[in-house]
């Protein structure tokens, strides 16, 4: 398809779809001749792909540039080319300082992986983000006063882990190896804010069961 | 206790306290004389939550005081009560356009609440925020091209159930309403980052357990 045909199809302007090209984002299309490329359905997929990302996600362009250098990546094996390109992507501020309760939910935050029996995840905890984050927000509860204990947090761990094998089984129905690292993108930018969505429906449903308009 | 003790004990300093107790976000402390005033535990527990959602949630200072109003109206049936806190709290932008898929996903979201037999949920798709939330997130997946079909969203969405579940036991365990509230208002602020890192970990976890490093 020519240009304004992809701008069409995207939803995404044809000035838009240059500065993607002059970025790097977006492959450049099959040259036919001097001023008119031929573009494919891979390259609507990945518009879209940053389109999300950009809009849904808010990531900055440099960073888009870089999680998308890691989903084409073929010399790395799959795990680390998944880890790889949702790491890339805006992540939690580190904690302002390291206090007794960012020392304390990292002791506790480590007990929880323990008892999950989570080995590789144990094995991530000095470099992982997610690791960072979820240190982060249990030292925002201590804090608070609200003790989360690793036993505390155990039942919400393997439901997310329930969450999470659903999503692979989604990603592994996905073909290529590069829509897998596609699709594991946008588990953290658009299924994230679904799950957050359902999670406070659930809480309305559940609230409106327990206490109806008492 | 006084001031400079509450500062202390919250880590807030005396300055911004003072700007809360101006703003009405702040209950005032017992007057003991013409300077000085008199703080309890209740104080320091509010100005952690005030904290915690202009520090961790980003709350804007106006809508702060809108979800505290909410939490302290003893008029206002629980579920309601609830409801309004969170409600109040910053939502998803409103979607730009009420294009095709904007009215396939609210048609397939309304589909997804029937099978799931959320009668409370059916009832308040017109007003709820957390339900345009799940279009938004619907829609901007079908623009990807991921037709999320209701019958792949119902085992997400039971497990955030379990999740609102375990939210309500601990909320339970909290003595009075105005304290139910107010975990509500931290289930949001609070309670979904650390979902969100759990959810990151379980996705790391189970990518190296199926995929290692091969």
């Amino acid at each position: 398809m020519r240009l304004a045909e992809l701008s069409e199809r995207s939803g995404v302007s044809t000035a838009t779809i240059k500065y993607y090209l002059r970025e790097g984002l977006l492959a450049p299309g099959r040259q036919i001749n001097a001023t008119t490329a031929e573009y494919d359905e891979e390259h609507l997929r990945r518009l879209k792909l940053i389109r999300a990302m950009i809009q849904v996600g808010r990531v900055p362009v440099a960073t888009v540039k870089e999680v998308l250098g890691h989903v084409d990546d073929d010399s790395l094996p799959r795990a680390m080319r998944l880890g790889a390109a949702v790491w890339a992507l805006p992540q939690v501020p580190e904690p302002a300082e390291d206090d007794e309760f960012v020392q304390g939910a990292r002791v506790a935050m480590e007990g929880l992986l323990k008892a999950l029996g989570w080995s590789n995840a144990q094995a991530m905890t000095s470099v992982s983000p997610s690791f960072r984050s979820l240190v982060v927000a249990a030292a925002a509860l201590r804090r608070l006063g609200y003790e989360w204990s690793p036993e505390t947090l155990v039942p919400y761990a393997r439901l997310m882990h329930q969450v999470a094998e659903l999503d692979m089984e989604f990603m592994e129905s996905h073909v290529s190896e590069a829509e897998k690292a596609e699709v594991a993108v946008l588990g953290v930018v658009l299924v994230e804010p679904m799950l957050q969505a359902l999670h406070r429906l659930a809480q309305e449903e559940e609230s409106t069961r327990r206490y109806g308009f008492e």
